[in-house]
């Protein structure tokens, strides 16, 4: 019985050595160096796999994502139909990305930029912003991440509200759902933070139509997807004005080609996809406590629906 | 019965009507414009006030500070021996003081000023940093300031101490006291945020022999005075790797002058003190409650301690 993880950073041997502790009843393999024998592995642990490589294992029960998001799975033409797919919600992923939207948002709200640019100037002046109550933070998506970030901002002081398709509810945040709420949040929101599974109802969601309905001098924070962005449309209302920022962790494609005009744009910031990076450590933990689940008959957690897509 | 009020940002009639409408029983002037009969003045807000300037009020009640420092008005050689000084400790100031905090230490835990340096030259890359868990953050002060910056950072996650001359308790944040308490606190900072009042016994605290007792790569964010910090001594140790950066929101003299060199370091932010900006909509309802309490016989609060000096 063996376990496959694809090794993606050059971590390989740190994934090995903790999935064997944890795991003792599992032969650790690392996809593509030691795949000897596909009929063996029961659990594979994938971003972003091969199309064909999890139809190859014809004895998987379970296919675990190396990331929060399992848009990078799901495209898979030869997905196996039968095998649960199962999320990645560790504590260590959750509390990444309350750091990084923390600090994107009050780099936006305390006028960071500004203040480098007139240092820059060596100028010495104050440019007024209000506290964080008259600021108003809007956040898309309220899975595991979007509620972490929207009861953190609201914890900082924040005036927050959230919106998800369908409705949910998280202590002190206003939240929203379907077509309408998507435009009531929109209109509120001077910071939009994006924490949007990647779906086909949510590909471009933010687009020149929907931009156009933030508050003028608003600011954007994509946390998700590039795809969830049409990098154009956004630089086109940073360009006419009516955003004032934009704090970009994922693009389109990634990495983000060094001609892509995001790059050089002064009111952008641009970080390579680390907002929240998966850490062993406190994946793994979370990783075998599904496969003893599973292991006594029991369901994994949290496990994906394939017609909503996450 | 008059209230003197200091104009010092052209904010002077916010000031008036602000005051007016809390205080109806008092006619507000502000200085220099309006000081015509100095023997009606019973209640003084001011910052820096030239010297001379409280002792030529001889029906003086009390001072109060604009903003959460006194250091200000302690160096009034003629400051009247028997007036109350009160504080100012709104929960504006503490908001914002809290948020730029928050922003200052994310910044450096983050390694936001590596990241956007990689951007200018078009870099994708991880640039490695723990979980908030994994930084020690250490305050210097645990006043008002201190106090909520510590608690919101411990909330966030950080792994917070801090320093104080007398013991200080503070839920969730271990603290110390005393010169072998500093060097203890010194000793486990990554991140050393400096929020003490500026007194003798504090003055140049940040110098050379301290900030050598920092881990090697650690952080300084100064929110305090800019007469806390030898410049010449944090610039040394920048140049020599030994500190990895700084966030200077005062500086001394201020504004800094154009040709000091930290304005082009490469390694600090100067921001022109608007850490926590005083404003008059949440300082007024405070000050006014104070003037009442006075009139009622009761003492003001917070009231400085004048041989401690805050």
């Amino acid at each position: 019985m063996s376990f496959l993880v694809q090794s993606i950073d050059g971590d390989a041997e740190q994934w090995r050595s903790l999935l064997h502790a944890a795991l003792p009843d599992h032969t650790i393999r690392v996809y593509p160096d030691d795949l000897d024998d596909p009929a063996s592995v029961r659990h594979a642990l994938v971003w972003q796999p091969p199309a064909g490589l999890l139809a190859s294992l014809p004895n998987l029960e379970a296919i675990f994502s190396m990331g929060a998001g399992v848009d990078h799975i799901l495209r898979d033409p030869e997905l196996p139909a039968d095998v649960p797919i199962v999320r990645l919600a560790d504590a260590g992923l959750r509390q990444g990305m309350v750091e990084y939207v923390t600090l994107a948002v009050l780099r936006h709200h305390r006028a960071l930029r500004g203040y480098i640019e007139q240092q820059a100037q060596r100028r010495w002046a104050e440019i007024p912003v209000p506290l964080a109550g008259g600021r108003r933070v809007g956040i898309l998506g309220l899975g595991e991440l979007g509620q972490a970030c929207a009861t953190a901002l609201a914890g900082l002081g924040f005036d927050v509200a959230g919106w998800a398709r369908t409705p949910k509810q998280v202590p002190g945040v206003t939240t929203h759902a379907g077509t309408d709420g998507l435009e009531t949040l929109l209109a509120r929101s001077d910071i939009l933070v994006c924490l949007l599974p990647l779906t086909d109802a949510t590909r471009g969601i933010l687009n020149r139509t929907t931009l156009e309905k933030l508050p003028p001098g608003a600011c954007v924070v994509n946390v998700a997807r590039g795809q969830h962005l049409v990098q154009p449309d956004l630089l086109a209302l940073l360009d006419s004005g009516h955003l004032a920022g934009a704090t970009l962790d994922v693009t389109d494609p990634e990495p983000l080609p060094a001609a892509d005009p995001l790059w050089a744009h002064p009111r952008v910031l641009v970080t390579p996809h680390v907002a929240a990076p998966t850490k062993p450590e406190s994946a793994v933990p979370e990783i075998a406590g599904n496969v003893r689940r599973l292991a006594r008959g029991e369901p994994p957690a949290p496990i994906v629906n394939r017609n909503t897509g996450y």
